[in-house]
C-alpha cells in the first residue's frame, strides 16, 4: 500500500446484452472511464459478459465459459495496465471439462492476475439455477494483496453469509467487494420487492458494521427475459458502498447504467476499530459449532 | 410449543433508579402489565435492577450481585407463574466470591428457571467498564426450550457478533433476545450519535436477515450520571423487534418508558427459509478459520 491511507473505489453498474464480446468491450470502455475519473480500484458486476444465463438450465451455455487467464483477463488486464489501476473482473471460468466456476479475477496495475477467488456459496432458487453451472469454490476466503492494500473478493450469494465476511475480514481486507446479479421476480415485486431489496442492503451494511470495514456491492441493471413469454428478472442495480459503520456513502439508481465512486480510508477503519473493538473480544474458544450444519 | 405457530413477545423499556428493590418491584408491575396486554414472552433490559454501574470501577458494587436462584428469579418467577407467561430477566450474578457474571435467566410459566445464559462477549470502553465486573460466560450459546419454542438468549455486546447470532440460530432459536444497556456519550452525540444508533440497529437487523429469524432488543432509557459533574450516558431506548427479513415490526421511543409488542410467527420463519435457503448452502467445510484470532 502507498503511504496514503486512501484510495478511490469505483463500481461500474451496467446492463448486459447477449453480445459477450460487446459486453467485454463495454466493460473495457467503462473501466477506462472510471480510471479517468480518478478511480484506483474498479469492480464490475457478476458475469457481466452475459445475460444472467442461470435463469434456466442449458448445457450449451458451458460454451461461454473461458479459462483464467483468458480473453477477459487479457483485455481488462490491458486496461488496468494502461491506466495504472486495479480491476476486479467476474469470469465464468472453465477449469476443466465438466468443471466450471463463478470466479473473480483481480488484475493489478501491471495487468497481471494478482488473485483468483471462486464463489464459495452457490445459490439455487427459481430463476437462479447456479448449482447447475458452478462448482463451489475450493480456494477459500481471500483478501488479495495489492498496491492498494488487501482487497476482499466475494461474489453475490456470499453476501448473505456473515462467515464469508468475517473470514475475509480476518485476512486483513479493508473492503469487501461483492459483484452481484440480483433482481426482482416481476410477479413478486409489488408484495415482496421492497423488503427483499432492503434485506439485501441491510445484511451487507451489517457486515460493514460487524467487521468495521468498507463494503462495495455492484449489480447489473435491466429486465432480462429468457423468452418473450417469460417473466424474466428485473435486476435492481442499487450498487452501493458502505463505510465501516454501515453508512452508505455512494449509491446507484435501480435502473440506470452508471459509475459510482467513493473514497476508502484505512485510517477510518483503524479509528472505528479502536472505538468499537469487536475483534478484541471475539470468543474464539466458543465458536467451534460454526463448522456444524445444525446445532442439535 | 403449542400447535399455534404464533406468540406475542413484549419488551419492557424502563428507566432504572438507584433503588434496586424499587426497580425489581417496577419490573414485576410492568411485566404483569405486559402479560395483561396479551404477551406470552416478556423481556426486561440488561441489569434493570441498577443504574448502569459499569460507568466506573468500584469494588463495593459487587455487594449488589445476587445468586441464581435468588431474589430476582423468585419475584419475577412468581409473576411468570401468576400470569402463565415466560419472563427473561437480566441478573448481576454472584457465582462465587470474586466470580460474577452478567446473566440472563429464563423463567417459565411455572415460575421455574428454564435456562441461564451468561454473557459471552464482554465489552470494555470508556463508560462501559464491564471487564472489571463480569467474567466472560462459560455456558456457550443457547436456545432455551420453552412452551413457546426455543428462545435465543444473548446480551448487549453480543449483538455486534455474527457468530453469537449464528450459533444461537443453529440451536433452533426463533427469536434472538438482546437485553441491552447502550446509549450516547453526550459529548459525542451531535457528531456520531446518529451513525452509532443506526449501526446498532443495522447489525442486529442483519442478524435477522442472515438467520431468517426474529430479533428483539430491549434497552433502558434515561440520562444516568455517576456524579453531578459527570457527562453520564444518555441511554437511547429504541427497543425494537425485527422480522426474519430484518423489517422492524415494533419500535419504542428513545426516551420514554413503554412496552412494545409484536407477534412472532414461526411459520414466517419457515416460509422465509424456504425462499431464501441460506442454511442449505453454508460452507461448513471452509469455516474453520472462525476460531482463529486473526487470519494471517
Amino acid at each position: 500500500m502507498s503511504t496514503s491511507t486512501t484510495m478511490r473505489v469505483a463500481l461500474v453498474q451496467i446492463a448486459c446484452s447477449k453480445d459477450s464480446d460487446g459486453n467485454l468491450q463495454k466493460a473495457a470502455e467503462w473501466t477506462g472511464r472510471a480510471a479517468g475519473q480518478g478511480a484506483d480500484v474498479i469492480c464490475l458486476p457478476e458475469l457481466f459478459r452475459f445475460p444472467y444465463f442461470c435463469q434456466t438450465e442449458d448445457a450449451s451455455v458451458f460454451d461461454l465459459a473461458e479459462t483464467i487467464p483468458g480473453q477477459t483477463t487479457e483485455i481488462l488486464g490491458a486496461v488496468a495496465k494502461k491506466h495504472g489501476v486495479i480491476i476486479l473482473a467476474s469470469i465464468f471460468e472453465r477449469r476443466a471439462s465438466g468443471l466450471y466456476h463463478n470466479s473473480l479475477a483481480t488484475l493489478d496495475e501491471s495487468g497481471n492476475i494478482a488473485g483468483i477467488y471462486r464463489k464459495m456459496h452457490i445459490p439455487d432458487d427459481p430463476g437462479y439455477c447456479e448449482k447447475f453451472y458452478f462448482t463451489p469454490g475450493d480456494l477459500g476466503f481471500q483478501a488479495v494483496d495489492t498496491r492498494m492494500g488487501k482487497l476482499g473478493t466475494l461474489i453475490c450469494w456470499d453476501q448473505w453469509y456473515p462467515e464469508a465476511a468475517r473470514l475475509t475480514a480476518l485476512k486483513g481486507a479493508s473492503v469487501l467487494f461483492y459483484p452481484t446479479a440480483i433482481g426482482w421476480h416481476p410477479e413478486e415485486k409489488d408484495e415482496h420487492g421492497a423488503a427483499q431489496h432492503d434485506a439485501w442492503k441491510t445484511v451487507q451494511r451489517g457486515h460493514a458494521v460487524a467487521n468495521a470495514l468498507y463494503v462495495a456491492a455492484v449489480n447489473r441493471v435491466g429486465l432480462e427475459k429468457t423468452s418473450p413469454d417469460s417473466p424474466g428478472i428485473e435486476f435492481w442495480g442499487s450498487s452501493f458502498i458502505a463505510d465501516p459503520q454501515g453508512v452508505i456513502i455512494a449509491e446507484a439508481s435501480i435502473d440506470r447504467e452508471e459509475i459510482i465512486m467513493a473514497e476508502i480510508d484505512t485510517a477510518r477503519i483503524e479509528d472505528t476499530r479502536r472505538n468499537w473493538p469487536f475483534f478484541r473480544d471475539r470468543r474464539i474458544d466458543a465458536y467451534t459449532g460454526m463448522d456444524q450444519r445444525w446445532g442439535q
